[in-house]
């Protein structure tokens, strides 16, 4: 349970750095989903099905699930009643306990391996301070036949995203689990090897940051070499050169002669924050044009001393 | 030619910051090739082959690709001299303005074509700083037929490799070049794309690092969690989890009890600088020993300090 408690860590760092607000790890185990099902009475042969089915409720309600099990997957009424018991409880340790002790469950070996697995698991997120931020819920069953143990998804629950229609802001972000008979199937000779992963909501949770009205940048351009003046290539790679040899990351538009407010523009467009301005003045007096991105002040900086003036800004920036 | 100049910087950037020793970049263009074959009386069919043969140079000598090309390729004696001729010759900007003074090239507008683009590229690169590490070489064709425009390949000098076999030190560690025509085979429409790209020989490179006996580390990690004692699991996951949380990279073995010296080799073969060592002593005494690696030095720190006192360290080593 070490890598499992290992990947809901990295899971719970990554949303808590990213500062989307409050979020939720709904966590549960194959196994114990496969135990319910066996004591409810769903032959073995429809558990995959059932568990795409069950996969359905963050989209659609549980009566609508229930019908399309007792309507579509051709499963009894009173299977339904049985797994409905289970599936809406959802709690920590306590939960687990009591589970441990159902008098149904502990006829099932599969179920009892899961939860004994289950409470070790609380107890290494305990240990890594996680805990608050993850619940058992029994009615999770993820999409994907591979997974054989542990399954994870991650909601945000934040007030903060309350102007986004709810489906976006219940909808998962993060999810995982355990998967150990994936690789036997593709090696020649059968090995198993044991495995667990996650995936992150890459889009989902940049489409979630940019609604917040917080731009994400695509480049990491401390610097754009601009110039009001035309064929002033040579002077503008120069200085390029004398930045990237500096360790400060620049770069020019390779339009050939672009006009100055095009370059400041795409500056402020793609959060560039300096700018450094060159034209044939301060070519001949020796000063290159500093411009600080958001506030637009300009200011003149001699030649010789530009490099360790950007340094300085940038530090400030902490860009 | 400036993106072909940035790609150039980036290459010498590269292998600058690797500290392999001297290196030389060939530079050529498949234009300038084509003209000097067409001026030669090659049949246009035969291009590619040529090229092919032409860069076995770096593992053949001269007469023998020579042969090759009447043998095998079919190329009259006349030819191959006529090829010779030119394929010899390597320089700067003083050979490029002598080629395009040359009486038979001058006739052959892709080769004056490829000229003039490498007289430019010479001037961006004066501009970049690293024209002292370039040089025009007739010879070099790259096996691939893709290439359009400019071609060049690095490859290592210095006598820092001379135990190395020769083959090896001075075989290529990066190349690249311009392909136009790429894209438009595979776009369904046939647009047509400029492109300029770069390899990187990693795997040469790490290979000469590694022979001049510098390890290079595989992992980040910069503290390992060990104990002599066995069932010890709950502390360590405690402890590593105070480290994740302070931003330190830290990890301690999968395997269930495993021996210190094991532990402590495991940082020796990995590069990792730090370990502390927990047990039932330091546990009850309210310590940690934390062991510099290198040094095989040892320190009982108070518990409540340990961050502060492995960051100030890992800031000193500056990992």
């Amino acid at each position: 349970m070490i890598p499992d408690a290992e990947c809901l860590k990295v899971i719970h760092e990554i949303l808590t750095a990213l500062q989307v607000g409050d979020f939720l790890i709904k966590i549960n185990d194959r196994r114990i989903l496969q135990g319910i099902f066996t004591i409810c009475g769903i032959p073995e042969i429809k558990f995959e099905r059932i568990c795409s089915t069950l996969d359905k409720l963050d989209k659609i309600s549980w009566e609508e699930v229930k019908n399309e099990m007792i309507l579509e997957d051709g499963i009894s009424p009173e299977c339904v009643n049985c797994i409905s018991e289970y599936v809406q409880l959802h709690g920590g340790p306590g939960l687990i306990e009591k589970l441990l002790k159902d008098p149904k469950l502990v006829q099932n070996r599969l179920a009892m391996e899961g939860l004994e697995d289950m409470k070790l698991l609380f107890e290494y997120l305990t240990l890594f301070g996680i805990i608050d931020q993850v619940s058992l819920h029994l009615s999770l069953a993820r999409g994907l036949a591979y997974y054989t143990g542990v399954i994870y998804e991650a909601i945000l629950l934040c007030q903060k995203h309350s102007h986004l229609n709810e489906s976006l802001s219940l909808r998962s972000v993060a999810g995982g689990g355990r998967y150990d008979e994936l690789v036997a199937k593709f090696d020649s000779k059968g090995h198993k090897v044991p495995c667990v992963g996650l995936s992150i909501g890459v889009e989902r949770l940049f489409s979630i940051i940019e609604q917040n009205n917080e731009k994400i940048r695509t480049t990491e351009t401390q610097v754009l070499v601009a110039t009001p003046q035309k064929n002033f290539l040579t002077f503008k790679m120069k200085l390029i050169s004398e930045l990237w040899n500096a360790g400060i990351k620049a770069e020019m538009l390779y339009k050939k002669n672009p006009r100055l407010l095009e370059q400041l523009q795409y500056c402020e467009e793609t959060g560039i924050p300096l700018a450094i301005i060159v034209g044939e003045q301060e070519l001949n007096d020796g000063i290159v044009k500093l411009r600080d991105v958001v506030t637009r002040k300009e200011v003149n900086i001699p030649q010789e001393n530009f490099i360790e003036e950007i340094k300085r800004r940038l530090e400030k920036y902490n860009t």
